[in-house]
């Protein structure tokens, strides 16, 4: 039945001739079919927002929004013409000529909590959302990381639900037959395929596959890796990441060191210590102090972090150690009462403890004790982390304290890559 | 003296039309001849190594011992053609036709140590190492996370220091003028430069500058940010992210909780709060139970680690609540011995401390119990992590979690972007 109507991938590469494409057999096709288990769950960190209803489709005022809310933003004129011409008209959601059966039942719902999402094609399509397959023979945290803040340049449609996106990564997919399974079942579900396969086997074999079954699809890393290799001289190994073990470098147990440090330090814990600290982090309660704390440490930093409360005075070491390693915390005395109220909420505060720590009145004054602290010690850069995400607060951290060192008039962060076991495809 | 060699790059923009060639004042150049100041410094998170000097040149043999390298890591042929077409002659390191002075003086040394580098021009260049520029309208981690990725696929002449590479990362280019001062300076050290630029003008710009002036570069994310768009039939907002401002989602609060929790939780602390984990990590100490859980908690679950200690008993909660949620975590003795002893230096242990933490016989002992526990709980998983990097394992524990939840055949795991703040360009 299915298997049929599925054009058989052109044989690229000798190493596993017997394997495609007869592997596809009916046990998988019957088990895809269940639309219940395999896609959407609610994950622990991607906000779904139970209450709101997805809006009744409206296609044609997607570009509108879009220039509406970039308007908005931005005030000012943007041009992208080689990708208006690719996307106007916006392309219809039909399965691509040579490729699988349009039957809504292989479509999986992606509704979640056990919908039967068979319903009608594009309808369920738009209300489902468009997928994003992420496929990595590692990891797979540079495809999600890299899908991630590609998406950052949609957050104009996706957070009005007009063009939901759902992702789905496959991580550690080390061989042809699994790589085969994964494509087809884009093919079905008209998804975007999006990969780092370090094997060039692997990377040709994904290429040439998703061009047969009509999958729209990207090599995250190539450019990069064709740069680089280009430049230093050096063809790349084509061997994932990972593969050659051995993380026992200096670095890694630095970064271990890094994170025990910053975990023994929190919020005001061990003064003595601050002295061995990289980074020391000084703002009242909810400014964010130990996320960011932590965000900084896996970077390898040790961080201190030391709270301003009213009444308590801050640790002596604190003015004794270098100064240039400090950083005070602030934030817009509205935004914080939102957090501290939330934050007592979930705490389970009791009214008079709640009124203490998220009244208005009491915030605004906890806020200018703060910034008398910080007006007393000028050499403290204060960092207003309204509206920021922890990563941008971080990255400006990160740029002042290596400014700092290094005291140059083009601000940047050198490394020297010699053994290094960063972050993993 | 140094500007009238650099040609001006084509006016693409009527933005900033005042605002270059003309700002390359001298004031940069001298300051950028400072070798000491602007270049690698020795780095929290990166392993310097001061004890290996570097070795004498050698290039030729550098294909033979990526040969021999992959041969003996993989066993099998990698076939790279279009690389190795690109790659074989290696480039020269001379700069490019157009461009700047190969003045000594002005590629600043990067041996650090405040050593001035002057020297001869490719010798300097080999014993320091080729440099790549990331430039990002943003934080620069996702610049810094694929670069990172991608030079993994470099690792077999990088850890050689055959082919040392020094990255510097420019975050928050927001303006022509600082974006057009980096190209110059990375055509002055024949740098690669890979750029992250919302900004459909910024980004043309750097393609444009780049030519001109004979700086090898590469949009990181522009393939995927096509793809998307076509997927999507939406044109790329070119805001950055982080421009709109407001990270204050449920996503946002979800992270920081599971911080929040998982610190609380560290180390067995809390027993009682157990069932409220998304992931309870099981493990003697140091088989990376700290680190590892505090990777997962900033990627949104809340993780509970508990220790297994030899006369001990593991909290009863442990085996009372849904016992899917637990991983053990196992270890090769003698890398735990490596590492055991490594930790009770750093804590200063006495010897006989040291002992019953780090001997041998003491070691062996542990793991056993532990594997004893493990076996008496067979719906726990048992990780090895020894070889493996916190990512990796983190990636496996995410994938078993999801494939637990979704049971179904083809493991993947599935998020729904409809708001989102994930991590930042």
């Amino acid at each position: 039945m299915l298997q049929s109507s599925l054009p058989a991938v052109p044989l690229l590469l000798p190493r596993h001739p017997s394997s495609f494409p007869a592997t596809w057999s009916p046990r998988h096709n019957s088990k895809s079919r269940s639309p219940r288990s395999c896609l959407v769950q609610e994950e622990p960190d991607r906000a779904v927002e139970p209450e709101r209803e997805p809006p009744p489709r409206r296609v044609s005022t997607q570009l509108n929004r879009w220039s509406r809310a970039r308007s908005i933003r931005s005030g000012r004129r943007i041009d992208w013409p080689a990708l208006r011409k690719k996307t106007a008209p916006p392309p219809s959601p039909a399965p691509p000529p040579s490729s699988p059966p349009s039957e809504a039942s292989v479509r999986p719902s992606v509704a979640g909590e056990g919908t039967e999402g068979d319903g009608e094609d594009d309808e369920s399509e738009l209300m489902e959302g468009k997928a994003i397959y992420m496929v990595s023979d590692g990891t797979g945290w540079t495809a999600e990381h890299s899908v991630n803040a590609a998406l950052g340049q949609f957050e104009h449609c996706l957070v009005d639900r007009i063009c939901p996106v759902n992702t789905h990564l496959f991580s550690g997919v080390e061989d042809m037959d699994r790589l085969m399974e994964i494509i087809k079942q884009a093919a079905k579900e008209g998804a975007l395929l999006l990969y780092t396969l370090a094997d060039p086997d692997m990377a040709e074999y994904a290429k040439q596959a998703c061009k047969v079954w009509g999958v729209p699809s990207a090599d995250i890393l190539r450019p990069i890796t064709e740069a680089i290799a280009t430049h230093l001289g050096v063809a790349p190994s084509g061997i994932p990441r990972g593969a050659a073990g051995a993380p026992l470098t200096a670095e890694y147990f630095k970064r271990i060191e890094a994170i025990d440090f910053t975990i023994k330090q929190d919020d005001g814990a061990k003064p003595q210590n601050l002295d061995r600290a990289h980074i020391v982090l000084v703002g009242v309660s909810r400014t964010g102090k130990t996320p960011l704390s932590i965000y900084l440490a896996q970077k390898g930093y040790k961080v201190a972090n030391v709270p301003i409360v009213m009444g308590v005075d801050l640790p002596k070491t604190l003015f004794e150690i270098n100064q240039e390693k400090i950083f005070g915390l602030t934030i817009n005395p509205v935004i914080l009462q939102t957090i501290r109220k939330a934050r007592a909420k979930s705490l389970g505060f009791g009214s008079e403890m709640r009124s203490n720590y998220s009244e208005m009145d009491h915030v605004r004054e906890e806020l200018e004790y703060a910034n008398k602290i910080f007006t007393q010690n000028p050499t403290w850069p204060v960092i207003e982390v309204t509206g920021k995400a922890i990563e941008e607060t971080a990255a400006i951290v990160v740029r002042m304290y290596h400014d700092r060192r290094q005291k140059c008039l083009m601000p940047r962060i050198s490394k020297r890559f010699v053994v290094f076991s960063g972050n993993m495809r």
